[in-house]
């Protein structure tokens, strides 16, 4: 939220500029400790290390997931934790199969062009043989309806609208492009094309495809789709305007059976307030290229960093604190929902869950989502905490929280996302740049600090 | 400022919360087009390409800083301003020489270890035999006279207090640990040491030594210092507990003739008010070694894609609009000299002056000085401004202006550093590692954004 509109908001509903009296020097004490202790002693790039560099890519239902799973049970272990366990659900298990192959096999002025392409995620193969055709360039997936079936039948579907570079927040520009990614293959069957291939979703102008899920809604054929990389698509997009290309495409990528996979959960019981849980979370799965560093390795350091961090200042949680690693945000949220069901079929009350999920980036704040007749309330009490937070340089908005905890709304708790800054996080998401060297230690422990000093808050004077 | 000094700020001035007021939409939609074009048509990125990978680093007197000049030159003349020359400067020329040798060649425990070495700028060589010495390690300079002539005739110093990892502006932690560097050498020159060894004023743990400026003051012996790469730091301070390790440090470098060199200067005269004067400038000469881009190609382009930025949406300057590329910040500040002797020579008023050295990373805000009886009344004008530089991420602090600008105070006017996130900067700063690989073209583009917006501003409405 901006000054301007903040003063207004809190004019508006009669608060008495309590913004200055109410931030006790005891806070801005124990707040200043949490990060200290972060900074110097903080284990989140440690873990991420060990994450990314000895375990690996962590699809859902890969032999990798298995072993993050086993390695931050470990971890968590290692706490003092109350209880930690395994909260079991199946889990779609789908493979890239053998390196994709793109390529232009009829420009007149190029020759044969090799493409960086990548399948999407879920995404069928086309067959040992391939699939050769002539392509079709659209900017949207209302563009379909308007070439109609002549037009797309037997064709490669190529979606080229890039990310809006002059939004200044890259999840919005994210949010405005990646609908190709996800509905465009189900779209373009719908027109009876042959295959898709999508520019890939990211800031970058480079070589490197990126990946991420794409969905077959139920009844249509499935066809191949592939992300080809940025430049690559300048190049098709540029040859397109002069030439009728054909391109090969060929992916062997298949869903297996679904597997049974694990949220990791770990939790200190409330001193006082038991039935109030304040969740920490990330998500444990990554997409197969690249180490999955930024997303979401990043997240469940910093959950687990919240833990550890307020262990090493010996803060007892008054409020249950729960650090949850989901399973599977990438290709089904199957984790997400085994979670939801737990806790509604427990008939838990989540006070607020806070999720990582935008990488491990320098903070700029966290965003707040509630049930809306609550959530003007609950921002009001947390916006008393920002001359505590803005020391560290972190401003408190309304938005979105997180894929695997917004289904926790009905509960009426308070939902946070952690806000890193965004310019990087598409260079690297989805794709085979998202390693560790992508992460700044001292932005990455900046993030678990944040996290810890906001649950700090949140268990001491609730919401 | 935070939010709440803000509000205390205001009311304390009686200034009747105008914030809402004062941004209008005109202000607001002609900000949204310098960043639209920045971010689609900036051409920072690009000229940062150049400067750092086909010409490299830029020391001054070096003929990289030649062809720097001339490079610099040709692209301001390519934006149709009233004038382009250089302003001359003699400027310190040094040499590092061969590469350098640090070694322990006395380690019962390790044997013969190769150190990450580098001599420090401005120093002397240790002539090509080399020194071999016992090492004392110190953490301050303070703890010199403590020791005492006794302890350290004939040793070498190891200067090994580290940057506090807790500050959370690194800035201020480059300011707590930057003494050793500068002055280290001439302290423990005093008390008969033959050479100092410095811990690299760097945030990472690596095997990259951090070079940047020594100097010898006046009456003192000239020492050899060189930079040690944190890891080696450690390694070495680790060996002292028990040992009594001997070092061997080779370097060749030396001071040369002084040079004559160029600042560059472009200037659009202002169409009304032509003697106030809106300064935007970068230094042009890095270190040797790396090819400072973010210390300080990155504010060289963003000073230059101001007036770029400025043209391309057709605004044309009511006040003169000068674009200083300074040279010889690194060692010496020659240039910075040069401008201010010149300015005060024909009566100059600098409205304001804006210096970009904190490298190309997301814009945070900026920070304003100026003399103490003016500053209150500058600086409340600026914070009225807020509204339409929050949106963007941009805060407004009291704060440093920059090395090469800070000596135009007496004029009175205002003195402004732009502030992007510091979390990185020191892990490149006087490094290998300070190329253009360290540089996001996103993060880079939004600076000379928020710049060419502030610049907007104070042509407008003046100060």
């Amino acid at each position: 939220m901006n000054r301007s509109l903040l003063l207004a908001f809190l004019l508006s509903t009669f608060v008495q500029l309590p913004l200055i009296a109410q931030s006790s020097d005891d806070d801005a004490f124990f707040i200043r400790s949490i990060y200290d202790e972060a900074m110097t002693n903080g284990d989140a790039y440690n873990w991420l290390d060990y994450l990314t560099n000895k375990i690996g890519p962590r699809l859902g239902g890969s032999p990798e997931s298995a072993a993050a799973v086993e390695y931050v049970r470990q971890m968590l272990d290692t706490m003092g934790m109350d209880t930690v366990y395994l909260q079991p659900c199946m889990v779609p298990h789908w493979e890239r199969g053998e390196p994709e192959v793109g390529r232009i096999v009829s420009s007149s002025r190029m020759g044969t062009v090799d493409l960086n392409v990548l399948a999407l995620g879920n995404s069928v193969g086309t067959g040992p043989e391939g699939v050769t055709a002539e392509v079709v360039e659209v900017q949207s997936l209302e563009d379909l309806a308007e070439l109609g079936r002549d037009r797309l039948e037997g064709k490669i579907v190529f979606f080229n609208r890039p990310m809006d570079p002059t939004q200044i927040n890259t999840f919005n520009a994210y949010g405005g492009a990646v609908d190709q990614r996800v509905y465009g293959a189900s779209r373009a069957s719908e027109f009876g094309a042959l295959a898709v291939l999508v520019r890939s979703v990211t800031t970058r102008l480079d070589d490197i495809p990126h990946t991420g899920v794409t969905v077959y809604q139920e009844g249509v054929n499935p066809i191949p789709a592939l992300a080809v990389s940025t430049r690559d698509a300048n190049l098709l997009s540029d040859l397109l305007v002069t030439e009728n290309i054909r391109v090969y495409l060929r992916n062997t990528s298949r869903m297996l059976k679904p597997k049974l996979s694990y949220n990791v959960i770990g939790e200190i019981r409330g001193s006082e307030n038991p039935d109030e849980i304040i969740l920490v979370g990330g998500h444990l799965d990554s997409w197969d290229v690249g180490r999955g560093a930024h997303d979401d390795g990043a997240g469940c350091v910093h959950a687990m960093d919240v833990v550890n961090i307020l262990n090493k200042v010996d803060y007892r949680p008054k409020r249950t604190l729960r650090c949850v690693l989901f399973i599977n945000e990438e290709n089904g949220q199957a984790g997400a929902m085994a979670y939801r069901d737990a806790s509604f079929a427990n008939d838990e009350y989540h006070l607020a869950a806070i999720e990582s999920d935008r990488g491990g980036f320098t903070p700029r704040g966290f965003t707040f989502d509630a049930h809306e007749s609550v959530f003007n309330q609950k921002f009001r009490k947390v916006l008393e905490w920002l001359p505590l937070l803005e020391p560290y340089g972190l401003s408190l908005d309304k938005g979105g929280s997180g894929a695997d905890i917004s289904r926790l709304k009905p509960q009426m708790g308070l939902l946070v996302g952690f806000a890193p800054d965004t310019q990087r996080y598409f260079d690297f998401h989805h794709a085979s740049t998202d390693t560790l060297e992508a992460v700044n230690p001292r932005e990455l422990q900046l993030g678990a600090a944040a996290m810890a000093s906001l649950v700090y808050l949140l268990d001491k004077y609730g919401n």
